[in-house]
């Protein structure tokens, strides 16, 4: 009669259903194609430990505001210390993992490859206190760009301009430093969290904001001056690339624009292939740039005093 | 004098206050308009316990880049079978939930809802590796269409486009089995998480890519075909849909476009309406289109070598 | 040979290295400028915290779908209470350090923060059913508004324009309050989540819908009619803004659109600046807008029945 | 040199060692002796929920002690009937696997095994606040039997008499009621945290108090009547059981003692069999006990004033 | 027909069964007995918190043993102060909400308990270091003790006798300093982990140990010299207490032995009383004292060479 | 006036108090005692992944007791290697961290410490079948033993006995193979879980039975036959050991009793020295022995038929 309403019983797939489906998937033939590593036996990068060095790495760089959000100036060193010593430990376990990730069809053990991770861990160390000094002029400029930003810690709370910068501008540097993949995964995060997707390789001067950010792409060759300021939707890419005798693109030319001091780009309006955006120069909302833009020009469709 | 700084004592709010929000929270004129189970002791699909087996279904997609990272081929099958028989049992009841959860104003009791549960999730665990096949695909189309990648593997760890697809295919297979609601929270994860918007019963092809991603809209039904690569910001919508006699959507009509084989669509571009884009064609970015375009037609609004 | 397979030894950086770093790090010369807490030992924000009261209130406001997938009417006031409760405490904590964060250079302690913060946690939880009317309505339209959708409860557990209401409709009624920082950190978790950015400040009317949402944005100052629907991609927007004597953007102005009842907006069109869209208008896809709209008109760049 | 510092490879073990010991661990020779489950797919009982119950029923039971430290009096009733309505579904579900688990040899599916685990747990329910009105009154026996106490709250926090009775008392609930299996897993999870170990079929009377507790063993068949007062080490054990024709131990009979009120037994002391303490009795510490003693008789190693 | 396995509806209680026992339970004559708290919105001391307070003081007693496994000499200093920051800031919250757990009958609010917390909670920290000076020698004295012992660091990971000292230890300092309950509830914690019970109250000298320890019992008056050893099953404990004019036991007395340096009590020994216990002397297993032992004196039951 | 309540503000603590304090505890005088790791980089054993071990394999010995409670016959292969390979990979790792730890005083790095801790983790995986077996043994006793014990299965989710057992076992393979220190752990475990000490050391025959447990001691050099039965409090340990010409126990000496077939000790029963107890003997409760008992002796204080 009544009690009837029931969840599912808990039971297993019929056997031979899910052993059919285990054998599928084992088959080297169907993972091959991507199981790039070849020492089948080197762990590979871990999302979740490069998620913890992020959130260990912002808590340094801002405490209070990521981490601990009882943390004092007194007892601050602690803090911070304990916070990169896990750090390195990881990173640099991390970096070897990348490592052993790209060395593809060699089919031979990482030579040095521990040494070379610690070297690059202790270099990036070294960097950390310039990426903060980076970064807090980033912020200045998101407070100084927004008129509803009420002070400049505002921004470290709610700006997505400066989610991606810390993952960017921490990405760049391990990308300077050679470190492969784990750059490349870090911007992703912070293209996940805030639709701005910004190349490990691209270089970002001083004092960068982009406001609202949405579905902005800054591509791998862009060079970036001081004080620019982008809006949501802005793409800075490439054209169409060359590709080799066999089809096949060619990697590592430069291909995105460069952008100098003073500039301001509009919502929504993409530039393409390596120009040059001169200093100064204003590029408006949803305008469609190809060519280089002389120091101090205004490119726009409509009215030169609109904002996105 | 000096110890004035305190943190907030924690009290309760005034005690009618709280009994006062409690009782109209809780008056059935004021949730049932969203409480469409009329059989109101039957659960509710989880957005938690489907994020969990979609973390799982990755693992057994791609190991090593998803889960365990220390994961190798020998032990694999145990891995994945153990992962797969979770899903299975988490799976069967979310799609019995989901039947539950649509079976609006009928106000009986599912009949036959546990064992097409049970059915349509041994269904699809059948269908797992030709869901790997077909993603193995999209993956070598994301290193083949950007020369910034460097391995396939990359383009698992660092692309959202690989991401919204492990949903999408993932959904589509469940929409494809008739099952509700459930396909469509999985593909909003990865919306969320990419900016990739892409409905579960859009049919799409092999070796799809999407480049950056954000902002990418493709609708209930359209179909792709392969060789297909999308940019940021692309839309293949609908046009304004009819209405029936009161005024109501009329649901369930083919209303999105038809994209054929080797498209190429670049950034912010707009389709919209159930037209066809022949084989070959390639739409420029930021273009307007609602009516059919034939095969190798180059619909451009700037030079055709540009790309977002 | 054999064994040379080995992970990274767990070794802290060199000893001088990272006291180096710590050392740069703790400078307060490195770290003052986003200090703006001048009362060093109040305790910030906590993003966690915050996290946690949103996830709370969502199964509050829509039970069943958020939080405890099992729960039924029959308990739901114990639910309700319980979580009402521990929102009501954490919440008032969080709005006295918004309003520690913000006392900005007065070098004193707070007087009255506490009785104000648990003035204004009251009044907010008092407001909280009135929140659940409008998100009721928001459901309601978000069903009528896509032809995909089968049921309102669907679009409460799939489409980002619930959840950015959910967030921007909690955080407008502190920002009503007087709560400071906080709100702005609620929408920015939805902003993070759906790709949607609308302001705390944001005045918003009744019914209103965004779908598929990526990279919409609604600005600080903008009022919004009933009835009003936005696609992808819409930004509502400022000018560019006056400066004061000293070149520092004048703050508190009104300066984004007035949005009448009824209107509605297609993908990628941009509206700026203080000027109304009169009711029944209709802004199509991709247009841009920088002046006044009168009741009813088609602002339209291609023909009259397109949609995103 | 020096760089040999290094951690393990994360290598999986040797393939075909794995396999071989899979099989071994799989072949249902090995572990039918305990697979008492003949309806192999019906779920176990699960610890770790029994754990999540406890906590919770603790939660009720001593609020603010257990549980949310900063409940207070005013919103008690909701989250008391949160707590219970979370109870109440998982132990619900937990006396059906209970009644599951005990269906050994039948191989059949239950029949009307839901029905009745709901009407048991909901008779359950009934008895909590009796349950929470005896523990009262041993916390008060606890505060009145230590010199060390400071108040009957201190009890609540720091008494292992009041934790193990906790358990015991919501177990022998579910022992009267007829539950299979959950009452004697949740005594022993008293047993490992207190060394008290009272089996759930023990009847026991008001303001109960064991001070210490370590090695304490109450056995099955027990009967102990009000302010009787136990020390650690203390036994109220069986003699040696009677076996039937087969050698088999005759399950169910009588065969612990029976203690009258008032009683006080000291440290190490040892009660066996089915024999009387009489009402106001004193049994000294590690005195041996195997036949009835008679009301107000102090049997005593030593002099009569020692304590434990 | 077959698949009638299933588990259990997750349904709510009925619902005035609910109602009713939420009734009972929140009657304010239900908890007054047990809820000393007459402020009652002044938070209680929490367990849980507690517990992550001796964590992290573990690992700044014994780095390495407890917290995180990868810690080396180098960045010691830095995961040192930084746990003691977190310590101190728990631990005066603690500290206050114990004051006012026992603040009984008053009804009024703490005066100063603040500054007496954090002052009290100062004191304690500058005592850690002599904390770890004689939990040095304990494990010194227990690696001494047992022919099984490989290294004294054995003994900080597998010996109870270790575990029990640094709680005890711990929490004389706090009773010491005038702390309220919070002493109590971490010898708790160590009775619980040990079955050794020893009283924060008691003074205990230097190189102290206890073999396996399960149900050892040392009180709160008790006070122990330099270089004893205990086996399990040792009590010292109290003779019978005497009564005040209401019945009531005279609480506060010194009622527990004094034991001299370099003595040895096996196990089971039973050691009753304010009584003295020479130097030197050597009590038996199992042995009943309740009267002073001369130095160097051996009381035994047994032959004078046996062990527990 | 009134809102003077409020908790504890999160200040830190003095700066000189914790520098001062934090110098202290880094010394290396402070920790060098301990500090047996000379190869200060070495990471240490860590209890927390002992911990995690000891469950994956104990949900490998008696799957749905312990781990997922709904696993079934049909994809048990699968849960059985996907946790024996991360058994595999951490227990291989611990066992390195055991082997570093005891390298005390020599001051240089392992050599072949990788390769010994990957073979005896291959062998301890070997053996896990048999351990199994010999459990399912020691499970069927304490159902024989105990005539509240309604089902084998029973015993495993609530008898203390089982579960120091299977930690004893466990640890018994891996001393046996001579690893170091994570035995002891392991055990240890086991011992604060049960009251029962069990050294990894003793070797235990089959269908051994612990009833109730707390307090049993069970000594390194044990010999225990088939079929023996032990009660609560007994205790097989060692008499006074000999000490070499410095005063230092001498280490590994045959110490603890030999107990053949058979044999019941009753509880609290001190068995001491490296003494025979005869097959089929008896030893009464709390009984003293220190000489070799002959076979079917019982040696008894009270009637011959007690039990504890």
């Amino acid at each position: 009669m009544t009690h009837e309403r029931h969840v599912l019983a808990s039971l297993s797939p019929p056997k031979d259903v899910i052993s059919g489906v285990v054998e599928r998937l084992c088959a080297p033939s169907s993972y091959q194609a991507f199981a790039c590593r070849k020492l089948t036996d080197s762990p590979m990068p871990s999302l979740e430990t490069l998620s913890e060095i992020m959130d260990r790495l912002k808590s340094v760089l801002f405490p209070g505001y990521y981490g601990d959000s009882e943390v004092t100036p007194d007892t601050l060193a602690y803090h911070t210390g304990a916070n990169l010593d896990v750090v390195f430990r990881k990173l640099a376990d991390q970096i070897k993992r990348g490592f052993c990730f790209v060395c593809v069809g060699e089919n031979k053990a990482c030579t040095g490859c521990e040494e070379q991770a610690m070297e690059k861990a202790t270099a990036f160390l070294r960097a950390v206190p310039d990426v903060r000094e980076k970064l807090v002029l980033d912020v200045q400029a998101a407070y100084d760009g927004d008129p509803a930003a009420k002070s400049p810690g505002e921004t470290i709370f709610c700006y997505p301009s400066v989610t991606a910068l810390i993952h960017q501008r921490v990405a760049h540097e391990l990308h300077r430093l050679g470190v492969d993949i784990i750059p490349r995964i870090i911007t992703e995060m912070a293209h996940s969290a805030t639709g701005i997707d910004i190349h490990p390789g691209a270089s970002i001067g001083k004092r960068f904001f982009i406001d609202h950010g949405t579905g902005v792409v800054v591509g791998e060759t862009c060079v970036i001056g001081d004080n620019v300021r982008l809006y949501q939707g802005v793409t800075l890419g490439a054209k169409s690339f060359p590709k080799d005798d066999f089809g096949n693109p060619v990697k590592g030319l430069a291909r995105h624009p460069i952008v100098e001091d003073d500039v301001i780009i509009y919502s929504g309006a993409t530039v393409l292939g390596r120009i040059t955006v001169g200093k100064g120069a204003v590029i408006g909302a949803n305008v469609w740039v190809t060519s280089d833009v002389p120091p101090g020009a205004r490119v726009m469709k409509a009215s030169p005093d609109e904002k996105g």
